[in-house]
């Protein structure tokens, strides 16, 4: 298995990828023109934007991340925001998420802002699991504006 | 009390108010360099970076908040993260604290960036009070990367 | 202000601080039976059920308690729950609440069986900001039978 | 498999998953006496005291739980605490600690006290992946005395 950026020909398996974590998270149906566009961004490379490290094994994709660089005002340099994490129901317990995340510490590395965080659902026990060994709990949580 | 950004003349007493922001979060002593780079970059006025608004009484500055547009999977037009919000301690329960927020709502939809959001400490018991009545608790918690 | 046991003549008083109690919880409009037999549950002395300790000043009712021991399997001494705490709310921020918890460590400490513990909603916040002084939070939560 | 009372005879199997249940919560190398004590209260069958019930399967010995029945100020015929539930590592997976909590509702029906409700620590992410399938989560979260 190796870790690298997303392609132009992962397309398909990305979005096969992409549309499991969306329905993990009670989002299904989402129209091809969100894949489409979500895609597009992803290509164009814009520093200011996403960028997505994929996991292959074999010509198969089996897992995805998404990241984005952001300022913040304690840290000049910015941090690193690591927004999605999914791999394939058939790797559950095979490395794969924990590879995609060093891999993301890298390329924040590489970056020079090795700030990277995530948030995730209190009750993502399995997704848990992985993150206490690879991360650290803070005890910050998110409010929303109703919208 | 009005709600306004942030303005150059601002700078002493806007540096008193983000200075007890710190200390809250346990974070002393910050060198006066700390205060000039996050100030010129407030003043700089760039889309993607940070903005300020304050909360002013009759030349009385009672209240800051910092928070900058950045980039969403989901969301092509991107979202809001307020990230600094403080009041000065003589004015708690006024009001000041809801009237920020409230004008980060207001400039959010301005920029046609109308999902706003925040994170916090899970015992900070005084700011969730506000909180639970200007926004809506979600079941996200913070991971950081262990650095 | 006295801490003391609750005694037979308190009871008007007593039953004005306990429903105030159910209605922090949403529990409105309790039948009068509901005390009845409550209060005299108190009043039996039984030592398997639960105890009342009261803040009093000058005939006064400030707040109330009720504790209870029961067995717990690795300390063969018991523990102490201490289930309702309330406090009037002319009397918020005078110490009443810490009086009371205080009450009860010491009849703890008196039954030789010091170990004391109670439950709060993690919303909670006015009480968790006297918790977090005269306690300590532990990573133990709740879950109840589906009825 | 069957859910049973703890019998006499079960004391050696006993033992084990209960020094696996301490194992689990960082207690270990408790000393024999400790184990003596407790198993003799469980066999002692005494109302107000802890009871067991085991999983077994051919002899063997699958889980352990442990629960009370205690006064409660709201409920008059008291409440069924669960305290102690552990499986043999060998069996996770395979419904045991289901079957041993569902065993505890059907006694504490039995006795007229149906209101079952245990603790667990919130990173506990296996056992809550059973337990909010077989309850509900409450906002209650445990302080306890500073000893």
């Amino acid at each position: 298995m190796i870790i690298r950026p997303l392609r132009a020909d992962d397309k398909n398996q990305w979005q096969a990828l992409y549309d499991g974590y969306h329905r993990f998270y009670d989002r299904p149906d989402l129209p091809q023109d969100f894949f489409d566009t979500v895609f597009a961004r992803l290509m164009a490379v814009d520093p200011q934007d996403f960028h997505a490290l994929v996991a292959e094994s074999d010509g198969d994709l089996l897992g995805l991340t998404h990241y984005v660089f952001h300022p913040h005002m304690w840290f000049p340099e910015g941090v690193c925001y690591l927004q999605d994490l999914f791999t394939a129901d058939r790797t559950r317990g095979k490395g794969v998420g924990r590879a995609l995340i060093e891999g993301v510490y890298a390329e924040a590395d590489k970056a020079g802002r090795p700030r990277v965080y995530w948030l995730t659902q209190e009750h993502n026990y399995a997704g848990r699991m992985l993150y206490d060994r690879v991360g650290v709990k803070s005890p910050f949580i998110r409010y929303n504006r109703p919208l």
